[in-house]
């Protein structure tokens, strides 16, 4: 097979030990099926602001740009929390994202048997919750114009939220796609009560849904989801919303399935290209101290072959080689609670790779 | 005393019904503690739709404006959802707020004790959850300039969201005025990491907390606070925040406690105007039978004693009535969970009354 490239951006805090993992991961997966991949470290977030005075320095655009894919650990902590608004790793971030096109930000919530107890929800409730946000991550509110002006009650700040038909037509039929390969049932969360940017975005949902008659489509404002998720997280499916609602709504429904620290995302651009992370951050209180779980980004990194490089039996493997590793009993810290001795981060990745 | 005039908006689906409870609870605690109230009714929501043509008849802002304070129903239903813009409840309820200057909107989230296994979250971590959302409610992208317009990419909407610092400082103030009179302490919760309008609303927080000393002020972004909520919510004692963020933030805390059928809210103008409602919509399925729960909206009608008149002592009564009658074992069919009689919204009411 071609070599695959993977921009590797270790990042912030917790980030270069969980992605030192997951690369051994990737190395033992191409001699298992002879897949080839090249890697290229690139530096972002917080250590870019530290070396190089920015967070997205050109050369590590360069790196993601000509790879197939990115990996990328954490980035942030409280070093740079009171930067200037372009020496934060947040402003990083949002520039990754647009300048990669990466538009859509998926991100599976669901329970891990072994976390189940880890929840704060009822365990009845949280049965069979298996759900998939689909996050806007270009648009809205997030790349508006941003000013501020002198107006007669003071000092005023304006924030603009604009979509247009291509941006909403373009995650709606993702979301429809991916519907179709699950439980084939859609919720499209908005305002439509309220904003403008809503009914244009229902309105093209609605038009999108035509070309998919046999998903099911409910339209939930953004209120009633973030009450839905509490009262019957299983029953959802596929969420589709806009990037602040969806920055919210996800944040929530991965804290309800009590598994945040074990969760991937991708974010997605035209094409196979996409971003690989884990859904937790940068964690600096345990940062350096070989502490850290690295199975979100293990599966991080199953999800990039299975989207961007369509290796779905190497995908397999390693979700197998983890859930056997949790089967057995094995716990990192975070996920110990207490009651089994707890494995450092290179012992559980070492687990892993073994069970591949 | 002086009479104080109540303008009463029974609305739509269950409205009536609940109100008509609240009114004769108003009756008792005059008669109870020499209290003199005058109440005018009038027509708002799908009600003024069908009967004036429009959902906020001038008459009905003219009854509002000559009161005291306004006690509100419920409003909405399937009926109007698909009319266009002016012709939907919503739009009655964003201009009352307006043209009254209700910038602020008390959401209390408690757990009532014979609802404790009505949440979906676990009891112990429920325990102790007693919280005040503070949601400014006449700015932000609320009432922001919204419109559409041609692109190269096919049409866009357009939502603008806008603070100016009076805005933002009054609702802190009377923030961190409640915190004084509660557990000391606020969540002021923005996303200050990417939107212009938090950046102002954290820094202008941030001065007004400095009249505030007594207070322990904490910053939460929105993504976080959603995560929080589920995680610790008796952590929380009063959060402030701005009107998006208020309305799905709210919500969430309300569904938690489990206890939704039975808050109330108020939505507070300059000096001690207000309008009182129930968080519970209209639920037009079960209306006109006399099964819906009358309690929030008694309780909102404690609120406006309290806050709006200063009768405090009545207020107490009223609250401590409602829980005399639920520690008796006397339950609507909501609250009932199938294991004790259900009594109608009528006979609640009833029970109600005589407890003070
Ligand atoms: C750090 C922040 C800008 C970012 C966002 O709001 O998108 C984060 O919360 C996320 O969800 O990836
Ligand atoms: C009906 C709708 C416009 C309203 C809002 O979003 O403010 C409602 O959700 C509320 O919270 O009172």
């Amino acid at each position: 097979a071609e070599t695959k490239k993977i921009a590797v951006i270790a990042g912030d805090g917790i980030g270069p030990e969980v992605v030192a993992e997951a690369e051994k991961v990737l190395q033992k997966v191409g001699e298992v099926f002879g897949y080839s991949f090249e890697t290229e470290h690139a530096l972002f977030g917080g250590i870019a602001i530290d070396e190089k005075g920015t967070p997205l320095p050109a050369e590590t655009l360069e790196v993601c740009k000509r790879a197939d894919a990115v990996l990328l650990g954490a980035v942030g902590g409280p070093k740079w929390d009171n930067n200037s608004k372009e020496l934060r790793p947040e402003t990083g971030l949002l520039g990754i994202r647009k300048e990669l096109g990466l538009f859509s930000n998926l991100r599976p919530a669901v329970v891990f048997d072994c976390l189940k107890d880890a929840s704060t929800l009822k365990p009845e409730v949280l049965e069979g919750t298996d759900l998939m946000v689909v996050r806007e991550l270009t648009g809205g509110i997030y790349f508006g114009e941003k000013f501020r002006r002198e107006t007669e009650y003071g000092e005023e700040a304006v924030d603009t939220c604009a979509y247009n038909v291509t941006e909403v037509e373009r995650i709606a039929r993702q979301a429809f796609d991916i519907a179709m390969k699950r439980r084939k049932k859609l919720a499209s969360v908005d305002k439509a009560n309220v904003l403008e940017t809503s009914r244009l975005w229902r309105e093209t949902v609605i038009r999108v849904s035509a070309d998919y008659p046999e998903v099911e489509l409910e339209h939930v404002l953004v209120d009633n989801c973030a009450m839905q998720l509490l009262r019957r997280p299983s029953s959802f499916d596929v969420i589709v919303t806009e990037n602040m609602f969806g920055d919210i709504l996800s944040d929530e429904a991965a804290m309800l399935t009590g598994s945040i620290g074990m969760l991937a995302s991708a974010s997605l651009g035209e094409g196979s290209y996409g971003l690989y992370e884990p859904v937790h951050g940068s964690a600096p209180d345990i940062a350096g101290q070989g502490l850290a779980n690295p199975i979100a980004t293990i599966l991080s990194t199953a999800l990039m072959l299975r989207i961007s490089f369509g290796y779905g039996e190497a995908a397999d493997a390693i979700e197998r080689a983890v859930a056997e590793v949790l089967d057995a009993g094995h716990r990192t810290s975070d996920i110990a609670a207490g009651r089994v001795e707890a494995l450092s981060t290179k012992q559980m990745g070492e687990l892993i790779l073994k069970a591949i």
